[in-house]
């Protein structure tokens, strides 16, 4: 992929750090263009595909939308994206920002969703799925190697799951070398809910990570990739991922959407605990968020 | 200095990002313990020196009393911090979370600083200086030790000079190695001003960088570290500082302070225009900033 996406920084923490047990290195992916992982898997699904003057086409008011953008305007074609009445006005600016067509209509994703394959049915555009792909997940795939290369001997690696691409991607490059734990939000969790069933099936979608992280149900191939690796969830509360956030903010300057700081929270709340010596990656996924309420700190 | 300082991360942007030539590399010290690189000089000034139980004493109502504060409670020991009245609550607030006793008198920085010298004379606290002094310098200058290690052959380092303490390290570090290219907002000429009048001058202070570029005059030891390593100052405009903190939030998700967007507000600017295939390391000295202004996208 060449010098299409950004090699995010990593940065290893003191011991102790945050009083957790073990050894903690974050992978500041929200630095990537667009402000999260998506262009990896985009860019691997489009180029894969073969990009014509005809564009892209997406439904989403979040992440794959600004990713979908991002990817049609340094491939120099047009991208129409497809949102909700719901989505923020600044995630819209940011969609008109890099020159993609925002079409807004009907109230839920579903809407943007239908509207998006209606044009698609009479265009020659590239629909881009967000997460359920193989050329996708590859793609998302590229961090856990550029964070294989950046840190030695991790024995765990732990990434939020929404749709399952980047869980299905890290997974994959890490088998049977690292312990791969998905970090869902209680409220939206759609790989515990998978492998309870024995495949994808719907969850509820709610909670303070639904902007980034509320796909309805897990992608196919990040599953069975997943399921593959021996993948196991760990669910964490809403009032977890907004301590990560603001622990991200607190202690290091980093402003992370929720979905970003899912990873984290598990850490932090103890959800998941690390052994004395055990070296975990934390994916700080995304930062497409609205910072202006980290700098309220608490009176001490 | 083993585990006192973080370790910050380094991000390799891509050719032609933000449209500048060269190939630029951000060190991104906003990452760093109390959110700028001032624990680096407060540490090695205060283990040089020795630290007792009667603690650290400091006067500022920014980036080198957060540091204070950070290092005395990291040591173990008390610190008490003089700000004047105009000291933003969220800074008082995070001085206290970090154990120190804040105490609030006067309405200019001269109030606070008096207040705090005269408190010296009646105890046997230690009074760290915030960047005249050759301990402090010299720990300000592993930021570039640093970033030698992180970095293949650097031609250039941009560094924003406020008092002169980052600079001086960072010249010393790479004494005919590389250039280091001194970045002063036009309003705090302090650098400029003493290589005009062949020595540390006041200046006037003021503009949107004042609160962490804020110093009067230079100080004698990074003066002479500078003058020694043939650094030059450029000068850059509020707007091209503003600029600069909107295109890190933009497009890397970084939410610097106006001082720490100061060193690359003279790459986007043209204040500084490197070669073609120049490496420029850019530092990011800081982030104790109010992020809430961040998320104003302009209409595309």
């Amino acid at each position: 992929m060449g010098l299409r996406v950004r090699r995010t920084p990593v940065v290893e923490l003191e011991p102790e750090a945050f009083g957790v047990a073990g050894r903690v290195s974050l992978k500041l992916e929200l630095l990537q263009h667009s402000g999260s992982f998506k262009p990896r898997g985009a860019f691997n699904s489009v180029l894969s595909a073969g990009v014509s003057g005809d564009g892209l086409l997406a439904a989403s008011g979040g992440n794959h939308g600004l990713a979908v953008a991002y990817v049609a305007r340094t491939l120099g074609v047009p991208a129409e994206v497809f949102v909700p009445a719901s989505a923020s006005p600044v995630k819209i600016n940011r969609l008109r920002s890099y020159g993609a067509t925002v079409t807004v209509g009907g109230d839920f994703y579903a809407d943007a969703y239908a509207a998006c394959q209606q044009r698609a049915a009479e265009s020659r555009a590239l629909v881009v799925h967000a997460y359920d792909g193989f050329a996708t997940v590859a793609g998302q795939g590229t961090l856990a190697r550029e964070l294989d290369d950046q840190t030695s001997a991790i024995d765990t690696v732990l990434v939020a799951v929404g749709g399952g691409g980047l869980m299905g991607g890290v997974a994959s490059w890490y088998l049977g070398r690292a312990r791969v734990v998905a970090v869902e939000p209680a409220r939206i969790p759609t790989f515990a809910a998978a492998l309870s069933a024995g495949g994808p099936v719907d969850v509820d979608v709610g909670g303070v990570a639904a902007d980034s992280l509320g796909a309805r149900r897990i992608g196919r191939v990040g599953f069975a990739a997943a399921v593959a690796a021996g993948v196991k969830s760990v669910l964490v509360t809403e009032e977890a991922i907004l301590t990560a956030r603001q622990v991200l903010w607190d202690e290091l300057r980093v402003a992370a959407e929720a979905g970003g700081a899912t990873a984290l929270a598990a850490l932090i709340s103890g959800a998941y605990r690390p052994a004395a010596r055990e070296r975990v990656a934390v994916i700080v996924c995304g930062g497409n968020t609205d910072p202006g309420d980290l700098n309220l700190i608490p009176e001490a």
